[in-house]
């Protein structure tokens, strides 16, 4: 894994890396600095000063996950661009260490506040990226006026998270599924916006 | 909390309050066998006989959560069933005990294979408990055939979920998409098995 940057980013690399590994492998309460600073080989000292905790870690390790993630599809229909991102979504969860990645990070930020507003900071960012695929939807007709788009794309991930925490598992056809409901219910103007 | 059953029954119902109790207040990487007892004001040994582990007490409380949820609604109409079930689910994830107590069971299952085998039953419960609204509306025409209903409960909660993990915030308008937008979506067919 080489990034541009020089010593400091590739230090950057190094390190969230291992958080990354270790958050997938043990979860968020063994993480450990010292440990990290080890899977790194980098020195303890320039973990503790860079980061100062494993919260600050996480938090940056989901900065750098947003701004690594794949960009929008655009397929040329809002049931293409739905099913490119649902399938984004299926096979990053189901990707063992990620998956495990995501399913930490999920713990983590539901007994640590700064762990949760980095996770919501992480989609918010997601969200963000993807949306203009349904503002495009909107400029060719596919959805009415006023739909909020980020709901819609909210709505494409809902299921398949909801799937992997309840019941374990997900497949393709919980993604087909999700991103047809979801085009479905936007062309109905189910996302219409009430104001 | 009165119970029928004597003192059996009763010393459960205590011990699995204490339990809830302490998820909600602390999360699951805190539960202590002791510490129920104290709370639940029952003899340590008699806890750790019946129960032997917090995970088999989690999983128990699991049980009697689903044994104890609301029964599914029969207003006359899909869209109606679903408001009803994404009401009752906004009023529990947004209750501020009952909310901490399912996120910290998620938490949980992300990290303990048999708190996950509890949580699963727990979903698969509610999911059959409130699948007939919609097998109801393939009767009266509201579905196709073939719809699979428990899909379509799934579809109402998974956006309630989603956006409470995600943004740490969920609202009324998030209940009413969500069931207006199965609903639509079921009436389209989107949830017809394919084989």
């Amino acid at each position: 894994m080489t990034r541009p940057g020089g010593r400091t980013a590739r230090v950057r690399a190094q390190v969230l890396r291992a958080t990354g590994d270790a958050l997938a492998e043990q979860g968020f309460a063994h993480l450990d600095l010292a440990d990290i600073a080890r899977r790194a080989d980098v020195g303890k000292t320039t973990v503790y000063r860079r980061w100062g905790s494993v919260t600050a870690l996480v938090a940056d390790l989901l900065i750098d996950m947003a701004e690594e993630s794949s960009p929008r599809s655009d397929t040329g229909s809002l049931l293409g661009d739905l099913r490119a991102n649902a399938d984004l979504v299926l096979r990053t969860l189901t990707d063992p260490r990620q998956g495990r990645l995501f399913t930490s990070i999920i713990a983590a930020a539901t007994c640590d506040v700064q762990a949760a507003e980095a996770l919501h900071g992480f989609y918010a960012t997601r969200v963000a990226e993807w949306a203009p695929c349904v503002e495009r939807a909107i400029e060719r007709g596919e959805a009415p006026e006023g739909t909020d788009a980020q709901a819609v794309i909210r709505a494409v991930s809902a299921p398949l998270y909801y799937h992997l925490l309840t019941t374990g598992r997900i497949d393709p056809s919980v993604a087909d599924q999700a991103a047809t409901a979801a085009a479905v219910a936007a062309r109905a103007g189910v996302f219409v916006c009430q104001d």
